[in-house]
């Protein structure tokens, strides 16, 4: 039988009847219903399949050891953020996650309670603190508490290997006895997402703006809960109605409150005035 | 308002509302709904999704001058095809289409009619003649047909830049005043797509094998009609019923004859035993 607008579908997914894996069949099904859906619906000119087919290799180009053109691509089409959202379908009263984005990529140093991840110097001082408890309330003694952030000019230490040290904006934290955490930072600032691949052509094509609000990254974990990964977000900052990457969740905007008080100053060891931060976590019960 | 499973994919659709180009945003609104509907089926875990981001980018470095891994697997899956079909619902008496392939890069040499378009010499010769006529069965003279074909062990010359001369197995011929071509070649062999990318790890995860069956390419074009991007396909080749790209169309199987006659060979200019293919065309009206 010819392969034919009527017959296509079925034909590919046919071929697919020796998987060895059962899910990967699965997903491939899906993936071709899904697909065929697409080019049925739009019926793209072969100029158009061409672009697109264009449009892929070059993305494929961007991509290195430092760069996942594929991941800021499913990023800006919401599909991270949509996986996200299927795979953490949790109790209400635990902390939302959100993406982790492309700049997770190196071990965080440890550091100890009040230390500071800033090792620059500039920007804004601000202390973050917060309590990881499980969902009945009670404290995660030693639980762990992975921080990192862009600077006060929106770069992370990984994209600016010369202009700042290695582990700038990054901390591995335990957390004391009462499950509580706290260090010392720079307020974070927004910052756009790159946009010097196909991304970012796309993002111009279509009137968008390449930033996204102000946070400071989380991956809180505890014995015997799930952990999550999750973004405490700079209440008042720019693009929070409009996070190029979807990720914002009303739940995690904290207010980063300026102090001019020398007592609390001197108590965190920075001068004032300076932001605070209060980032409670709340984690279910998992593996 | 939030962005959970419910809002996802409107909210990304919404995004594109300032696309200037109205079709770029018609394309972009169907792909987010499509590929949301996909995730949304599936509930890929993280896991599922690196790798689909990590299968995305293996591909993206296949890709070079000589290479469209994107391409391959836009065939494998059956997409190119399907573009195919709905760019050519065509008069049912005009040549069916099937795809391009990633082989037509150089142009084709213009040889004279009953030229051979194979340079080595290896091979079982083989005659292929043919008319192009309009869909009212009036002949088209001095209509153009473009020919590329891999050799009797598999690979087209573009694959073999040591081994085969430039433009071993092509040919664009001008047909007679008659519309009648006719070159000499060798009968083409089956042969299997690149297999050493990540689309050849997909077939392969599949229990699918990569061949194509035997064919001959054929781009056919005259003033006043619409050219057609078609192959002859070898009638008794292995790989008739499960062509890995989906292009096997029963309307373009021919036989290659034995023929045995030293007169037709010597009309000709091969030595008999040679094979013989007549392929009609037939073009539809257009611009």
């Amino acid at each position: 039988m010819d392969f034919t607008e009527e017959t296509a579908t079925e034909a590919v997914v046919a071929s697919f009847a020796g998987t060895g894996d059962a899910r990967l069949r699965e997903v491939l099904e899906s993936l071709v219903r899904h697909l065929h859906g697409f080019v049925r619906e739009v019926e793209p000119s072969f100029a158009e399949w061409e672009r697109a087919m264009e449009f892929l290799a070059a993305t494929g180009r961007m991509c290195d050891g430092q760069r996942q053109e594929f991941i800021l691509l499913s990023d800006v089409l919401g599909v991270t953020m949509l996986v996200d959202a299927v795979n953490h379908r949790k109790a209400s009263a635990a902390t939302e996650s959100t993406v982790l984005g492309p700049f997770h990529m190196v071990s965080s140093p440890r550091r100890e309670l009040g230390d500071s991840i800033d090792l620059v110097g500039t920007g804004q001082p601000c202390v973050v603190t917060g309590q990881v408890r499980s969902l009945d309330g009670g404290p995660l003694a030693g639980a762990l508490v992975d921080v990192w952030q862009a600077d006060d000019h929106g770069f992370y230490d990984v994209q600016q290997p010369g202009a700042q040290p290695a582990g700038n904006g990054r901390g591995l934290f335990t957390c004391d006895d009462d499950g509580r955490f706290w260090f010392r930072t720079v307020t974070p600032s927004p910052y756009p997402i790159p946009t010097d691949g196909p991304v970012g052509g796309l993002l111009q094509a279509t009137g968008r703006h390449p930033y996204r609000p102000a946070h400071i990254h989380l991956i809180v974990a505890a014995d015997g809960h799930q952990p999550v990964t999750t973004h405490a977000f700079v209440a008042g900052s720019p693009y929070l109605d409009s996070d190029a990457v979807f990720a914002v969740k009303q739940s995690l905007i904290r207010e980063f409150t300026e102090v001019d008080d020398p007592g609390e100053a001197a108590a965190y060891g920075v001068d004032p005035p300076f932001r605070h931060a209060s980032f409670d976590v709340v984690l279910q019960p998992g593996p």
